[in-house]
């Protein structure tokens, strides 16, 4: 199968510590306290650089992730670098990459947030690039504030303002406002102090570095609520999302897409990359050998578990793990994966437990196994079908979940023209093609 | 002169952008916008790191410092990296030196900013430094609060909870908490959850990472207020102060080291470093000349503007240059800086150009000006007149004010017995000598 085209997938690794699969941690091959282990992360991100990936991505909450320690402990992100700092780390380590990091609206101030992202611009040459969320977890809302998680419509408020805000501190500063010729430092004529005094937020004055190389800071966002796409077709650059059939992704990428213009802005400005985690096997049967030693690791109480977070309710214990899934009440959390979850609960008549191992594997995400020309196929029929503009790779374990989809898959999608040879250019908006929101916008 | 003895100084190096020195940005051999130069920042740490020097420290306010564009512009610090994400970048590129720098208790949540520094620890091993701040700055309030700066008790009082706050979120997790031994993750009795529910914060979770390597981050202060000395001699590791005359540092030195026993601790846990700002020559001429060059860098504008921010009025323009400071009255800035420079405007008879353009040079430290050693001989003598255990060293013009100083005056400290041949250990804390304060202190 072979097309010519001009339109190329955008591609993005996702780090999770030891890896996505929930019983990476477990596995004789796993890094051992990979959260925390830099010279483990840079050697990912130089892999992902020398294939010519658009971005790697670290998720985030500033917590740990369970309230029970055991089950946070197999999550195994209970440990890791604060997204930032690690960023900045792998700025000076790495030369073409996007590094995406995730941060919260609700937890953090325009000005302060703004001006982070623009020093890991500087420090790696126009490659930062910002997930924005408005962070769903209890956790994270009892390590800042006393009242508990604010509910979803008042997040999207305030993390609607703050995106106007962060904006307006990057441009205050244009292109070349900076002369520096020993007698002249700055032409104030190309400074435009930031005058935001919003409901949540105060900021008045310029942002305290150079304008980024490439504008602005790329803007990532994972909405799937109706206020999250919004928020998206307004301001992001990129989308994450998580899609288990072809129609649902499909459906979101329409929805999404067709949101734009009423926002003055063409849809190819946006791009949609549903999160994938490819097992890949020289053969089909190896593939699955290798799926199955991972699955092997999910014990049922942290598959439950993880489920239960999943679809933001305290505890699932107490209904038969061989019976279908209670009803569920909406709560304030994560909608669009609570819904995910029971549809496919309903569809496939799954059990509790078959929930639980099929979302604890993948998160959720879409689960692929088999050879590297099967998982081309699949990657290529959604990626033509408009359900994608590329992925989010979930390597399953690290090192060798990369490494696998590079080595094997790679290859397969630059054959079909799918994929780059080299980087278009040197900032992360050079190669993802994205043009940036007018001023103001 | 030499003594045997086994006390010995500790040195810090203070990196500001292109140097320390206002009119740095102008000389012939700057650095162009050394602020946002990561290979600049990156030589300028093994440089010192080579040296054995105990700390880089980075300075900050989250905002440009001088409201008139101009004058910030030629305060030179109008750009930069924002300080943690700099640490962060130069962690992965050092290996023994101690990394600090400064962040605000006024524009951060406790949890958020423990992670961050925690986070820069593990990046480390053991590395990172915070110099804890209340942040003084008008322009640094105008982009988080609507209500402007608030009052200097105020601030302390939310310093003094943030600190425990921060601290309980470190001492959240014991060392060897993690096992990550392929069955067990986490030992669940080496974990402390926070429950820290104040005035202005709240915190009820666990720190996301393994304990420091060094125990706790080390704190750095640089009070001297009342209040700032006391939150100084209950959580300070080490303490910057600024410091014209011998008698002015040894009274600070007496006084801060004197409050210690009443939080229980000895004061040689806490290392006392004043600035000094050395210029250095072969022969004493050859210092003046290049101190001279510096000079001539400073339009009197530029002077009397950051004299009056010193002195956190708002103008001085209106006065003569050739007449003495008018009264002053006392305002929420940094009371200390206002008092230094008033006593030294009546001590030495000084008009407000000679006061602008002393303070200028060194910005309100203590300027040095010599051979190796005739420098050598200051720093000895306030060393053992207990004016100070060591040295904020403040190069002027970068990279040649610290690599002067290395070159010409480490050598004669080392000769005299008072700066170490080699690291003590691989953290900052091993290599201070400090013993971390009690859990809850
Ligand atoms: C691939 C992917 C990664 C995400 N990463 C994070 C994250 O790191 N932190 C977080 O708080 N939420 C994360 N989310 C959740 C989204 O930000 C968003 O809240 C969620 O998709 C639900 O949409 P809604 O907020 O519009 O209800 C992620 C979602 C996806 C699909
Ligand atoms: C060497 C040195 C460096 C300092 N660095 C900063 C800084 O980066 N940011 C800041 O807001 N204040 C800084 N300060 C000011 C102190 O934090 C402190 O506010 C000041 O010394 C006055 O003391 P007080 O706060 O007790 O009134 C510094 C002071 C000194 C002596």
């Amino acid at each position: 199968m072979s097309r010519a085209n001009s339109r190329q997938m955008k591609l993005g690794a996702f780090l999770m510590a030891g890896g996505h699969h929930i019983g990476a941690w477990r596995h004789p091959d796993a890094v051992a306290e990979a959260g925390v282990d830099i010279d483990h992360f840079i050697g990912l991100a130089q892999m992902a650089e020398a294939a010519k990936l658009d971005m790697i991505f670290v998720e985030d909450a500033a917590a740990i992730r369970e309230r029970n320690v055991n089950i946070a402990s197999q999550a195994a992100r209970s440990t890791g670098f604060e997204p930032l700092s690690l960023l900045a780390a792998l700025a000076v380590n790495t030369s073409h990459i996007g590094l995406v990091a995730t941060a919260s609206t609700t937890y953090n101030d325009p000005y302060g947030l703004a001006r982070t992202f623009a020093s890991i611009d500087q420090l790696s040459g126009g490659r930062a690039g910002w997930n924005l969320v408005t962070s769903a977890s209890e956790l994270e809302a009892e390590n800042f504030v006393s009242s508990g998680l604010r509910p979803h419509a008042q997040r999207y408020e305030r993390a609607e303002e703050f995106a106007a805000a962060a904006t307006a501190v990057w441009d205050s500063v244009d292109a070349g406002a900076y002369v520096v010729d020993g007698n002249v430092y700055v032409d104030p004529g190309k400074l435009h102090p930031v005058d935001h005094r919003g409901t949540h937020f105060t900021a008045a004055g310029l942002l305290d570095s150079p304008r980024s190389q490439q504008g602005r800071p790329v803007m990532v966002q994972a909405g799937a609520s109706d206020a999250g796409k919004n928020l998206a077709a307004r301001t992001a650059d990129v989308v994450f999302t998580a899609a288990q059939t072809l129609e649902e992704g499909q459906e979101y990428y329409a929805d999404l897409k067709a949101r734009m213009p009423s926002f003055d802005r063409e849809p190819d400005d946006l791009k949609i990359l549903p999160g994938v985690s490819p097992i890949v096997g020289r053969t089909e049967s190896e593939a699955r050998a290798k799926y199955d030693a991972l699955q092997e690791l999910i014990p049922d109480e942290v598959g439950v578990a993880l489920l239960a977070s999943y679809l933001s309710v305290k505890d699932l214990s107490q209904y038969p793990l061989e019976g279908p899934l209670p009803e569920m009440p909406q709560t304030d959390g994560i909608q669009s994966r609570q819904q995910l979850i029971i549809d496919m609960g309903r569809r496939e008549n799954l059990s509790i437990r078959q929930l639980a191992r099929h979302f604890a594997g993948a998160r959720g995400h879409w689960q692929l196994i088999g050879t590297p020309a099967q998982i081309a196929d699949e990657l290529e029929e959604r990626f033509y079908a408009k359900a994608a503009d590329g992925f989010n790779i979930m390597g399953a374990l690290f090192p060798a979940g990369l490494e696998d989809f590079i080595i094997l898959v790679i290859p397969e999608l630059r054959r079909r023209g799918l994929f780059r040879e080299e980087y278009e250019g040197r900032t992360l908006r050079e190669n993802l093609g994205t043009r940036i929101p007018a001023r103001g916008a």
